[in-house]
């Protein structure tokens, strides 16, 4: 009998940290081990934060190291994905160049992946998620910002610079009348369709609503911590008209981040993760519907459109089949 | 000693179709062989001038059938690229499901690549041409339409539906404010930057100048014939400055299609070709300054962006070039 694989998945992001062991059909051998990143108490610390919460996680498992096949490791960006390295990421501040692929590999004689946390998440649904039947996929993730991953078969777009699948900073509109975004340029999807920005814009569209009453107007001095993306599709959901219109105007804008998907990479699946997705298939069939209206009439015609189906554990999940596609490639 | 491989590529177009023996290190060994190719007269006929222009360009190389390692042929879509099939493409009308790589194999007995012309002139250039030294790139050819094709590694990024690299079809405009597309949309990168829209966006601009004289205005009752983007580039080259500005905005639009290509699949390289490169350096830098001002900035400081060196022999160099990767794969 072969020996399964088992893959250690380590999802680092700026505020916690979490691990698992997956197998090799992708299953999760128990709930993943959190930890706090703490990126505040420096990067040495860090290194050994995320070494415990392997070690925790593979006694989650009831495991010992021997019964480890390979080990994956996800960061946020800014990182340098064949070398390795985070280099200085928003938030993961003051890290800065840590080698943090052969820290782990040497930490505990493994072969270790390393990948980017939104394309480690991408490859997850891509693997045992919503695309798991798909040969190539697309993933925007929504949150706070907007982020993406791409896999074409077993290929996942890492880019040459490791800016592969930055898809919130996709533009959908032109510089000089897109919608200014959180990295210092204009017309990103993000600044559409982040959670952060469908409360921007309904905030906007508040202001200059001419029709019927609405119960958003209620929100008129919430703060932004009151009046979320959350509150905004619940008032949709209940027939609410402006809320109705802030979020048909983001299904819009997603359809447009997924034409300019299909132009490029023509997948055979497009996933939305995040959030917004607990909205359901009231969301996802307008999404739908503007992509087929607006995007190239022959691959909208056959592309799936789905959401994600792994939620938080896509990240630690498809970090550890990044584990498995390295031991696929040392074949 | 090994013996060298040797490839023909066919490169099928609405208008002629050109073949021609390259070598394994992607020289050819003739000019290319070029026939008409008559797609009115019917696929019958069509499938039958393809087998001998490959004949032809067999010959033409000194070389007999038993010299030929394998075959690549590529066509314009619509087709299916899995399957081998040519479907319904406009510019070969009235052809329908041609089932040409299987019939190509069968006359000749060998193995056969079939690719999109795009994507195997973007094999081309990436192969020997101007990213000869990347690792991945994507090019934009600017001629009638735009068109494109996505290389990351040996991956020719085919898309799941033969719709992968349509780079022409990218939007960089909302299709509320976007300029009509022929393909029937608004705000693809094609209706703004085609050699086609170069000289629509000059004509009005023409109507609405408000700058020193221009001798672009000699231009205004001339058919579109005999005003053509290379007028206007030659305007622009002399200092006119209407011109200059439909230069400006159409090195903009295409650095904005550039921006597009690196938050996707963040490739080594972005290459333009089609007939516009000619304009040489001052055009290419122009597109480079808008590029590095839009793009996101980790990527766009390393990205290369050049222009095309292998002009129209890019087709069936790249088409020879996919009938090597086919032999690469089956070994």
């Amino acid at each position: 009998m072969t020996k399964q694989g088992k893959y250690v998945g380590l999802d680092v992001g700026g505020t916690t940290m979490k691990a698992a062991v997956v197998t090799d059909a992708g299953v999760p051998l128990s709930k993943p081990v959190v930890m706090d990143t703490n990126p505040e108490r420096g990067q040495d610390e860090g290194l050994e934060t995320m070494c415990e919460t392997i070690r925790r996680a593979i006694g989650a498992a009831n495991l010992t190291l021997a019964d480890i096949t390979a080990i994956g490791v996800a960061t946020p960006g800014l990182m340098d994905i064949k070398a390795g390295l985070i280099l200085d990421p928003p938030n993961l501040k003051p890290w800065k160049n840590v080698p943090v692929r052969d820290h782990i590999a040497k930490v505990f004689g493994k072969p270790t992946a390393y990948q980017n946390d939104a394309n480690a998440a991408a490859y997850g649904e891509f693997w045992v998620g919503a695309a798991r039947d798909a040969k190539s996929m697309v993933l925007f993730t929504l949150g706070t910002g907007v982020g993406g991953g791409i896999i074409l078969g077993d290929v996942i777009v890492e880019g040459e610079h490791s800016h592969g699948g930055e898809l919130g900073h996709m533009r959908i509109a032109m510089p000089d009348t897109g919608r200014q975004c959180g990295c210092g340029a204009r017309g990103c999807l993000e600044a559409y369709a982040s959670a952060t920005n469908v409360v921007k814009r309904a905030r906007e569209d508040m202001a200059c609503w001419r029709g019927p009453a609405s119960k958003l107007r209620d929100y008129y001095t919430a703060t932004d911590d009151d009046f979320t993306a959350k509150v905004i599709f619940q008032h949709a959901a209940e027939g609410d008209e402006l809320a109705l219109k802030v979020v048909d105007d983001t299904a819009y804008y997603l359809a447009l981040g997924a034409c300019a998907a299909m132009a490029t990479v023509d997948p055979e699946m497009i996933v939305f993760g995040g959030g917004m997705v607990g909205a359901g298939e009231w969301f996802r069939s307008k999404i739908d519907i503007y992509a087929k209206r607006y995007g190239l009439p022959f691959p909208t015609k056959k592309v799936k459109i789905a959401f994600a189906s792994l939620g938080s554990d896509a990240g630690f999940i498809g970090t550890a089949g990044c584990a498995k596609l390295l031991m696929q490639k040392k074949v």
